[in-house]
C-alpha cells in the first residue's frame, strides 16, 4: 500500500485530532518532536564541520515554531544557527521558543522594518545552508510582504536548502504551480507528506513519529517504518518509489 | 574538569529556571525530550528483537511523567511496553501523557487496590525488561506504600532494570543508604547525574540535551559532549572516569 499524501484539510484534520482532547498531545510536545525532526535532518545532510552556520528562516505560525525548535537543537549540536524572524509570530508559545535560543545565544535577526531586507543578505552572505520554516501547510498564495522579498533573495544565495513540510511559496496541494517557491535539496515532511511535494526530486525525510497506529489506519496513511529509535526516516526517492 | 553531580535541591533549582519565565520551557517540552531519551537509552542496551516487552512502572510525580512519555516512544520504537500505575498522578500532563499511551493500545495497570500486587506480579512473569520511573530527585526515604510492595517484587522478579535518574528507593544525596533500593543494571541520568549515583557501577547514560551553556557554566556543572546528534550520551564507567 502506498503512502498518502495529504490535502490542506487532512493535514489540519490530523493536527486537530492529535490535540484535541482525546489525542490529549499539547502543541509544545508535537512541536519539540517536529523540531527535533528537523534538526535531525539537516544534521543528516549537511554536517557541522562543513555546514556551520545555518540561517533558520521562519515565518510567524507553526511552522516558524518548529524552526525556532530546530534551531536550539542544532545549537545543542555544536551548529551556529542564525534565526531570521522578518515577521515574529504573536503567540505565547512562539515568543519562549524564541526566548530559549536568546538563552543559547543564537542570534535572532527581526528587521526594524518589515520590508528591510539587508539585514537577511548579510546574514545570506554569512551562512552555509539555510532551514526554510516560513510557510507551512496553512499557507495560501500568493506570497505577501515581506516575503515576496524574502524569498527570491533565499533563492538567489544558492545555498543548499532543507524546507520544512512544504517549500516556501508551494501550494499544498499543487506544488510550485506559479514558479515563485524555493526550490530546496532537501525536504523534511512532518506527519506524512502534503500532495504538493509528490514529484520534489531531492532528498525527502519524513518526520514526527507520534502518530499512534489507530489514527495511521483511520486515514490510511500507510506510514513508512521507522529505523531503530530514530525521529526521522528517509523516503525513496521518486524513481524508487514509483518501482514499488 | 570533573561533571557536577548535583544535591537533590540543585537539581531542583535547575529544573526551577529551565521553567521559569527567564527559561521559558514547558514541562512538557522537557517531560518530552527527558522521556526520548529514556526510551532511547533502554533500545540501545536492550534491543526489541530479545527483550520486547517493557515494564514501564511509574511513580505519581513528573518521574512518573517521564515514564509515560517513555512508555509511549518505545511503542513508536516498537517494543510492547506496559504501563504500571501503583498511584496515578493527578496532574493534567500526567493524565494526557496516560491518555496518549492508551491511544497507542499500551495496556495500563492501575490496581484497583493500590496494595493489591497480583497485578505487578502477573506482569512482572510477563516481562523481559524493567524501565523504573517510580521515584525521582525529589523523593525523600522512606519508601511508602503502595511502593514499599512494589520495590521488593521488582527486585525478586532478576529482571534487568533501566532505573530513571535516581534508582527507585535510593537516597538522592547518599545512595541506597538503607539497602532498600532496585539495583538496576542500566541508569540514564537526566540533566545532570546526582550525588547519590556517584558509585554506580552498571552502564550509565545522561540525557535531557536542553541545557543552555550559560547555565551548565553558572552551575559548574561540566556537562559532557553529546555525540552527533543523539539524545542520550554514556558516561565513562566508574573506574574509566577516576582515571580521567
Amino acid at each position: 500500500m502506498a503512502m498518502r499524501y495529504l490535502t490542506a484539510r487532512l493535514a489540519q484534520q490530523i493536527d486537530e485530532e492529535l490535540m484535541s482532547a482525546s489525542g490529549a498531545f499539547s502543541i509544545d510536545q508535537l512541536m519539540e518532536l517536529a523540531g527535533l525532526a528537523c534538526a535531525q535532518t539537516l544534521a543528516t545532510v549537511y554536517n557541522r564541520e562543513k555546514y556551520p552556520r545555518v540561517l533558520v528562516c521562519c515565518g510567524p505560525g507553526n511552522q516558524g515554531g518548529d524552526g525556532l525548535v530546530a534551531a536550539r537543537h542544532l545549537g545543542m549540536f555544536g551548529y551556529k544557527p542564525t534565526v531570521y524572524l522578518p515577521k515574529p509570530g504573536s503567540k505565547d508559545i512562539y515568543k519562549r521558543l524564541a526566548t530559549q535560543c536568546q538563552n543559547m545565544s543564537i542570534p535572532i535577526l527581526t528587521p526594524s522594518q518589515a520590508t528591510d531586507v539587508s539585514p537577511l543578505k548579510q546574514a545570506l552572505s554569512q551562512s552555509d545552508v539555510i532551514l526554510d520554516a516560513i510557510f507551512g501547510f496553512s499557507f495560501h498564495p500568493p506570497v505577501r510582504a515581506p516575503f515576496d522579498a524574502v524569498l527570491p533573495l533565499v533563492t538567489q544565495s544558492k545555498l543548499p536548502i532543507v524546507s520544512v513540510d512544504i517549500p516556501s511559496g508551494w501550494d499544498v496541494e499543487k506544488g510550485d504551480e506559479f514558479g515563485v517557491g524555493l526550490q530546496p535539496d532537501v525536504l523534511v515532511s512532518l506527519t506524512a507528506p502534503k500532495l504538493g511535494v509528490k514529484s520534489f526530486k531531492g532528498r525527502h525525510f519524513l518526520g514526527g513519529r507520534f502518530i499512534p497506529k489507530a489514527l495511521d489506519e483511520k486515514f490510511g496513511l500507510n506510514l513508512p517504518e521507522y529505523p531503530g529509535f530514530s525521529q526521522i526516516v528517509e523516503l525513496p526517492s521518486e524513481g524508487e518509489s514509483q518501482k514499488l
